[in-house]
């Protein structure tokens, strides 16, 4: 029987969030119920209900930081059982069986993995995500929260966590190394963290030095600022890695010269735009421009270990579910430091709206 | 004391080639003396002389594929003795001291290395290359050929064949994997004949299958033409590496779609213009485009080595040394299948010109 749950939703880009009921699908045997504690407010929701990535399929409920408590399970599942902290990111499905998915890579799914919310559901379904009380998700796209972890610093690391973990893992951010970590939002400070968690040396690089006792706060070395006079000759060289998170345009050639012999440039923010690059600062030194893309499910569960093993979370702001519009005005704005984090038990006083029959 | 020998010299971009007679250093005690028997036309050479790539320093010699004999050896020199068959590539001199010298990449010496021609070498003096009946070099920038090669075929190994050989070897060409080669020129025919022997089920791209059974008879088991309709689409994801030899500008997200999820592209082929890329097809797949800049001295002697094992080395045809200037033209309009040798056996009938004083 499918189960009611209030939620967070979007009838159109210029419209503003309701309060609605909405109905999760009856369990499967490979399924379990997550009772929503946290749901992170991430860029990719704003961009996705203000239709600035194409057409979304509306009424819709977004969100893709989830953490909570499993409520119930499916009579098949094995890996998890009622009262077990999980979290859930960008994927819900996907076919398991392709050679991506064998090796842990369901981002990759060759046949397209079902993302949380927007993405058509191997019923056909549109899926809705984690801006609600309740998710019901397959018992593979699970991860456990450790106890160390609360709710709603885990939240983020679903998404902000794994996007930047993933790059950093695969490239070598490790001790010896010199990271730059570019923008510090959402994913930055998250990098950030991670980076020097691994024994790196971080440097922030920003447009100004205005975030740069956080940038510390958070493990960095040192801030720099883009802008400064000289700043791409005065640091010719120095980095092993840059980890893009930023979404804006960038001169890409500029960048590749920071990098030293071999270095990588790892980008995870996307311009809207083409960018420009010659190939000569790429092959001169044999570097890398490097794509990623949110990480695997094993990948996102090391990852949430390493973040308890390292005792940090994403840094974050609490926000009630009246409060997320005014929320998304203030992350595009740079204002929150570093995620807005629903807290879902705000959704017992809230009042629900009526969904206009279809 | 310095040793006279006739060389190929040009004065500048619009003259003809003439046979002169220039100085070679007094060997130092590092130093080797070879007797060059052949010299590859690789197409940075005429780039070079052309002023195609910036100022050329004239009067010059060009040439850094270069096969010969040592004929004297330096004091101190513990690697050669008289009589080995040796060759050099791009690089004749580096610092020897700092951490891409010492960890074998010399192409990437933090201090600059010195190129085999165009280039000021330790002492002040313009580099001379190739196109020469003998040439000093330290003894640190020489490589052996293996008693199989002949110094003709081996000669364009030194540098087409490491260009190739190196980006091949650092993301994994082997059995298993579907390597495409991008361009059938001089580079394209070492990257299909080594990917090949690597083991890596190897596909040619070409704008035309023109060259289709020359690319099966060098190891491919297919060619495509990528100016065919619906080519993009019809081998989508199904590429673990694409090496681009070409120098001409491409459609980069294009061929970033032909690559499986973590793919690359590795290109070596310098357009002189910018590319235009979207982050997009780079991040989705977690894809990586990277840069490539001949190999080491130690990797140049292993692909050495591995191209005598494997029994190929380039498939060249031989030009005396007054027919160079009519293979340049048959180089750039594509018509040398695959690489220009210079018999520099025909510089002892080559009457030489006065060199006016300077």
């Amino acid at each position: 029987m499918p189960i009611t749950v209030k939620a967070l939703q979007k009838t159109g880009p210029d419209q503003p969030f309701r309060v609605v009921e909405i109905e999760r699908r009856d369990p499967r045997e490979d399924d379990v119920v997550i009772d929503i504690k946290a749901a992170g407010i991430c860029h990719s929701d704003i961009h996705t209900v203000r239709n600035e990535w194409g057409e979304a399929r509306f009424p819709l409920t977004v969100g893709h930081e989830i953490a909570g408590v499993v409520e119930a399970v499916g009579e098949g599942v094995t890996r998890w059982k009622v009262g077990d902290r999980v979290g859930v990111g960008c994927m819900v499905d996907s076919c398991g069986e392709c050679e991506q998915c064998l090796a842990g890579l369901e981002q990759n799914c060759l046949r397209g993995n079902v993302g949380t919310y927007n993405s058509i559901d191997v019923d056909g379904s549109v899926t809705q995500g984690g801006y609600a009380q309740k998710v019901v998700v397959n018992e593979r796209f699970v991860c456990r929260i450790p106890d160390a972890l609360d709710f709603d610093v885990a939240a983020p690391l679903l998404c902000a966590g794994i996007t930047t973990y993933s790059p950093l893992a695969r490239w070598g951010a490790a001790e010896g190394k010199k990271v730059a970590v570019l923008g510090l939002g959402g994913l930055g400070h998250m990098g950030v963290q991670i980076a020097a968690a691994k024994g790196a040396e971080v440097t922030v690089l920003s447009r100004s030095r205005k975030k740069e006792q956080l940038a510390i706060d958070l493990g960095a070395s040192e801030m720099l600022a883009t802008t400064e006079d000289g700043f791409f000759e005065a640091h010719r060289g120095e980095f092993d890695l840059i980890l893009n998170t930023i979404s804006a345009d960038i001169p890409v050639d500029k960048y590749l010269g920071l990098l030293k012999p071999r270095g990588v440039m790892a980008v995870v923010g996307l311009p809207p735009a083409a960018q420009e690059l010659h190939f000569g600062p790429l092959i001169g030194g044999g570097k890398v421009l490097a794509g990623s893309n949110i990480g695997g499910i094993a990948e996102t569960q090391e990852m949430l270990d390493f973040c308890a093993d390292h005792h940090f979370g994403a840094v974050i702001e609490t926000v009630g579910v009246e409060e997320v519009e005014a929320a998304y005005d203030r992350v595009v704005s740079g204002e929150v430091y570093f995620r807005a984090v629903i807290d879902t038990a705000t959704f017992d006083e809230a009042e629900t709206e009526a969904v206009p029959a279809a």
